[in-house]
Formats: C-alpha cells, structure tokens, sequence
C-alpha cells in the first residue's frame, strides 16, 4: 500500500518568510509550488524546485488567484477564462524552472478559494481542468473527495488525485473546514493515527464528530501548521510502522509520466 | 536584402488598453509580448500570441522589470541573479501561451530600462543571456548597437540582432534618445526614407546632427506613436521599392531555427 | 429643482491611460476619483484634484477593491474588516491631495464590485458607512435606489444621495444592468431626455421594458462611455431648457458641508 | 539628557508576517509605520497605530518605493514629481488611521533604498521634505549624520532628527553599512554600551575601526534584527543605569508639536 504526502511550498515572497520548507522536504513525495499569484516569486520558486530536486520530492504547480494581499484565499468571480490564462500563465512560469533543474511538473494543485471553489462549481473546474491538461497532459490534479473536479477529470481522461488533510477538519461530504487553526495540535502521535486510519481505512471522524468515508490518495500537511515537521515525521513514521510506503503520486495512482 | 521590423505588442493591462496591436500586424515580422511584469496580462499574452499567429508574425518575449506603475522604464538595481530569475519566469509563462498556440520563442528583446541598462552593465548583460539561453537556446536576443549585450552575445554564442528605431533619435554611440516624443513625427514618408538608408547604407543622422554608422538587422517600430500604422506602411512600401524584403529575424541573421 | 452630475475620474495608471478627464469636466458637478486600488496612482489623483479644482467640480472618493487587474469589477469576498480599512486608507490618502489643493471630500462612491456587492450585502454596507463617516462626517454616500446603502446610511444618520446612469440600463428594483455596452450609444439627444425624465417626473423604462419609478439626486455619466463628452454636453443642455440646475449634491439634498 | 528610540514597524502584509511589533513597542518611543507601498496594508497599519496608542509611543510615516517585492530597498529612479506624490500618497493613509485613534503624525522617516538615496542626491530630498512639511508641518524628519537631507531640512525649517543605528556599522561618513547582519548580534550588553557611548559622547568605532563623531537624537533597532526586543530591553536599561531618558523626539529636540 502506498501513499502520497504532499505539501504547499515556495510561499515566501521577497523579503517576507512563510512555511518550513526546507524542514519538511525530506518527509514529503510532492511540492505544490506557489507561482507567484497568491505568493512565491520567481527567486523562491526556483531555490523550491532546487530543493525538491535535492530531496528527491516530485513537484506540482500552485497556481492561486491573483491576490496576494489575500494570500489567494477570497473567492474571486474570475470568469473561466481569465481562470484558464491564469493557470497557464503560472504553470508555464513554474515549468521553465523545472526545465531549468531537469525536471518536470508532476502535479498541480490549486490554490486557496481556486481550490475550493472549484469543488462546487463545475464550469470553473472545467475551466482549469481544460488549462492544466493543455500545459501538462500527464499532471495528475489534486482534489477533494466529492469534489465536482474529481468527478470531471475522470470524465475528461485526467488523472486526479483524492486529497485528505491532516491538519485541517473533514465535514461530511468530503470538504474541509476552512480555520486557520485547523485540528487540536496537540498529539502528533494522535494526528498520525488519524491520518493512518483514512489511507488504510478510507475514514475519518469528522468536525462534528461522526465517521464519513473518503479515499486518501494523498495526504495534505500544510508547512505553516505548527510544529509541521515534527507531524511530518510522526506521520512518515506511522505510516511506516504498518508498511505503508510513501511515494510519488503516479506510482499511487499507477499512472505512467 | 532583408530586414525584420518589429514592434513592443501586449501592453494591455487588464481593461487598460496600450498600443494598436491588431493595426500593426499586417506590417511587421516580429511582435514582442510584454510578459506581465512592466505591463502585459495572461488573458492579453494568450490574445497576442493567436494574433501573431494569425498573420504570420514571429513571437518573442519583452520581459522587463516588476514595475507596472512605472510601465518598467525606471532603472532598478536588481541583482543579476534576480534578473535571471525575473527572465526565466516571464519568458516561461509565455511559451506556454506559445506552445498552445503551436508556436515557438522566436527572440527575446528585454524591455525598457531592463534593456537600456544592459547596454552599459556588462553583469546585467550576462545575466539575462544567460538566462535567455536557458530558457530558448536558438533565441535571438535584439539589442542596441555598440551595446555590451552584442559582444557578449557574439562571445557566448548567442545569436544576436542589431536594432535601430525608426520612430526614435539616435546617439552617435548606438544608444537612442529617451523621450516619448521621439524623431518628428510628421512626415511617414521621410521617417520611412530615413529607416530605408539605416537599413542599406548603414547611416543614421543623430540627434546633434552628425552622421553614424550602424547596422540595421531589425528595425522597431513603437505601436504608441501616434499614426504608428501608417508609418508601418510607409516603412514596408519604401523598403519593397528598393527591393528590400521584410522577413523573419532568423532569415535576416541566416540561423537556423 | 437641481441636480448633480457625476463621473468616475482619474482612472488612469502610470503610462495606461483611462477615460476623458479634461473634456468631462466643464459639464459635471462631482468628480468620483480613483484612489490606487482598482485605478488611479498618486500622481493621478493629484493632477485630478487639481483639475477637478480648476473647473470647481467637488470631488469624491471612488475606493474600490485591491485588484488592478480586474479593474475592481470582480466580486471578491472581502471581510467587512478589510473593506472598513480599505476604505479608511483609500480616502486618507486622496483627502491629502484634496488638503493640498484645499478641497475636501465632498461624497464617496464605492466603485464597481464594491458598490454592487453592498447593495444587497447590508454587513458590507454598513462596514463602508461606517468607514466613510469616520473619515468624513458630512461626506454624501452615492447609492442605487433600492439599495440597503440607501436605508441603512438614512438610519445611520449619513447622506445618501440616490444615483441614476444616464448609460446604463436600469432594472425594476433600481438596479443597473452591467454590461460594458449600457444603452444604446447613438442619440445623445435621445439619451438626455431619458436622464430629463428620471430627473424631473422620477421615471425609466427599465431594460425589460416597463416603467419603473426612482429618485434621481445625481446622474453619473461614464466617461469611458463612447462621445462622453457629448452625451455630457447634451444633458446639461436639455436640463437647463427646462431650468434644471447642474449643483452640487450638497445643495441638491440641502445638506450643510 | 534625552534620546529618542525608534523602529520600523507595521512591516507585515496580509498573512505575511514581518518583525516582532508587539515585544518592542514597550522599549521604544517613537513607531515609524510602513504605508504600504514597501509593505505594510490597510489592516496593518490600522492595528500598529492601535498598538502604538495603547503604548504611548508616537507614530511616524515609513514610506518607501511601491516594490513590495523588493521590500522597498532597490534604488528606483523616480522622478522627484513622483516621490512627492508617493509620500503625500502614503502619509495620507496613515494619517488617516491615526486620526480614527486621535493621533497626530509625529515624524516621518522615508523607508530603504529613498532613505540612502535622498542622503546624497538633493534634488530628491528637497522633494520629500517638500512632501512631508505640506502634509505636517510639525512633523520631524528622521535623517542619517553628514546627509543631503540634515542640511535641506535645516535650511527649510523642517525639524530634523539624526538617527544611529544599533545594530548596523556606522561608516566614517555617518552613513551605514548596508547588510542584513550588521553588528555582530551576539552580545547586547556590548551593543548597548555602543548606543551609549553614541548618545552621550557623539562616538562611534566605524565598520574599519576608527573613531568618528556624529549626533544620536534618535537610535533606531531594527525589529527583524534576531533578539531584537532583548537587545531594546539591554538599551533602555543602560540607558536609565546613566540616566539618559528615552523620551519622544519631539522633547529630545525640544520642539512644540
């Protein structure tokens, strides 16, 4: 059994420092890198890339909405036009360092309100599902469970990734509870657990407290959570302890590159 | 005998419209996108490059500094490693829009004070070769006469267009004269008189009046100057009727693609 | 009877320009400006202050949401918090190049999204009330008719005038109807008495074709609106034949400053 | 004898944190608050002048150059037109959220690279002390020993303040030494007994090792210096041990307000 764990990186921007990068890499398969929209630059998004290579760790594109003073996270009514220029134009800027570390965009994960708007809304979902395969044909995309992005890529012959958090709360129908807070972080060893459980059980209990089933194709640790390595490495390490292996998204899903 | 003629395209900015880019089309061989950053947006770059496309026109990237307010015309001391990253990021996000659109980075022409500087900076120079190099090794990159860009072009290899202005003064040292105004522009028919002799004999009148040599390889035409369409066709009847042929950069240079 | 006319003003961005200042002047009343957000930049605002002076034309704020691109059209869901401090900054700073110009802000009208948004939205509504009255006590607020601007402000004790778009077609519950094109462009003759009858008798036949009844207490006239100035011309004009006064909207709700 | 303790605070943007405002506000006396052009928003700037209240510590301008992602410390050429626009911009919105909390704008202190820049070239001092003095005329100017704008201010009639630094290397010149380090932060009772030595005797050992004099009325710690409120907390106490009172620096000038 194997499983992808993945986290948002490259968020920095200028002079302005955000997330643990370097300290999560070595736990991780898969960078989501921020493209300069909602944060990054091109600095940072080349020293992420660098560092992934380094490590080892598969990289994705990021791509928000333009709104940095946002951080990408207000829902913005971007029509799927303007949404599709969007992606191309970040996942093309992403990909030229790629290129330059000899490597390739393996996934893309959108960012912040893109992310969770597109859950619901099928129009915007197709919008950048139709951008993100244009850029990348073999870029498997990152979702949530019932997400209209799932049911559509798969319709669309896109390979598409089950996306678990944890460090934020499941409701019932398979989105996340948006807080900055996140799940009590407290017991490492207990987040482990939790998130050992949706990868080999598919379940979690939810925010208000009953079980739902969802599938963890690959699991969210969010860099600015605190003490994010150390639930890093507990998380590794429980995996670990029933044998289940961290890898690369494609080999999860079984898709060749 | 040939010549490239080119003109900065995609300065839009969101519902900010520059330039007359659908105008200028039909006249020129080379259209340099503006990539987001001195001003150019996703949905405008993606517009441009189907434009190009549609009459023919190569395509090049005319990256420049993060400074819309200032529209990139104000010196900035980046470093050089932040200019390589600036180029990278830029002329990545338009070959995507490139490559959707079939087509490939024909040239790379830095934009305003970005290229201004490099004329004199040596280090500045390096690095944005460098990095255009990387990005598209077969790039031809245009630059001022006596610029430090076309020795150290010529020195790393990378192929390199002589320019001159047609819609603005030059300076006995390759440089040209910055002002909006320009040369007068009154008379289409002695503008276009005066690139024809640039382009065949290799001389120019100064600013102060004198002459200068210079080589002609690719001729800019600005798409804000007022009536710049029809100095576009003074431009290209006076070169036919010397039998002097418009035509890609790289057939000018005689490289190969 | 009077009325006030207004525009949106000094929309222009570094080298991008936006709209017909100058021309629009000599027919208006009240000056909407720009403040940096959506448009506009500081050099903007103080050659319109400037202007706005010259032609004794009061003048507003014209806040808007942080985005460039969208030119501060697209919804973005804002916290009431934000807004409040959007709108504080915005207006402090144009209410300085109004001090050095000794003028003071004479109304505020949110612009676009904004202004949309808290229409239906009384949480925004009453975040920018109350912003806008912090700033300045005895500046008017620029609202639809039928607005929860309009209620909520006449409860907060702030003065509201009620606005009506001679280029914009009105729907039955005081709402514009937002496309770029608005009415039809062609008879400004035709246009004046439509903006003459919903000044005088308070009636429009809305975009679906039936009447519907609003007070008029200022006009805005776009000046982005093709032959803006012509439009502007011919409703002072056809306001004046039947003795209509252009004022400004202090006098036009009989408030003190 | 008095001196005045300063720094730069408000430096956040959006989720992007900056410096470590809350620790350092009990040590000092005067807040210079970004405007939010090299950082610094809305929300920010509103909570800073807050916390600056609740301290009794009086708030000054920290404008810079609209680079955010150069943090406001790439030189820019900007015209002096420019600059003054941007500074009146700029004091204008914090003015604002200083009024909401009844405050007055004490001093300004211009920000990076326009702070360097304006000690040697005139032309551009005289047009950001032009900008502050219309904006407040009791308002003092923070300026390096031995600069451009010491000179001007004095001439013009605008308080000025000379400012040293804690922890940067002060050069023979009375400028400073422009790295990220500066002194070496390991040791802070030293480090006080150097701000000690500067306010008592006008002393300081240069970053080649000599003695050179210059006037300290204010002392600015940097807030992104490591250790920052530990090394404040070293200051003042050293201070007190000799009886020098850290008090605003309107009273260190003894000038009205």
């Amino acid at each position: 059994m194997k499983v992808d764990l993945n986290c948002d990186m490259g968020e920095s921007f200028g002079l302005f420092s955000m997330g643990q990068d370097e300290d999560m890499m070595p736990y991780i398969s898969s960078a989501n890198i921020a493209c300069g929209y909602h944060s990054g630059d091109p600095h940072v998004m080349r020293k992420t890339v660098e560092l992934a290579k380094q490590y080892g760790v598969g990289i994705g594109a990021h791509p928000g909405f333009p709104d940095l003073l946002g951080f990408g996270r207000r829902h913005m009514n971007c029509t799927p036009s303007e949404v599709k220029d969007y992606i191309t134009y970040q996942m093309g800027a992403l990909r030229e360092f790629a290129s330059a570390a000899k490597m390739k965009l393996q996934h893309c994960k959108p960012h912040g309100a893109l992310y969770m708007m597109a859950m619901e809304d099928e129009t915007l979902a197709k919008a950048f599902l139709e951008a993100i395969a244009a850029v990348e044909e073999s870029a498997v995309v990152y979702a949530l469970n019932q997400s209209a992005v799932v049911d559509l890529a798969t319709k669309m012959g896109i390979p598409v990734a089950r996306e678990v958090y944890s460090d934020r709360e499941h409701t019932a129908n398979g989105s996340i509870v948006l807080t900055r807070k996140g799940v009590a972080i407290d017991d490492y060893e207990h987040m482990a657990q939790r998130v050992v459980r949706m990868v080999k059980e598919g379940v979690v209990v939810t925010h208000t407290g009953e079980e739902t089933t969802l599938k963890a194709e690959t699991v969210c640790i969010h860099g600015d959570t605190p003490g994010a390595p150390l639930l890093a490495k507990a998380i590794v390490k429980a995996l670990k302890e029933i044998h289940i292996q961290v890898a690369s998204i494609k080999e999860v899903l079984g898709v060749s590159c």
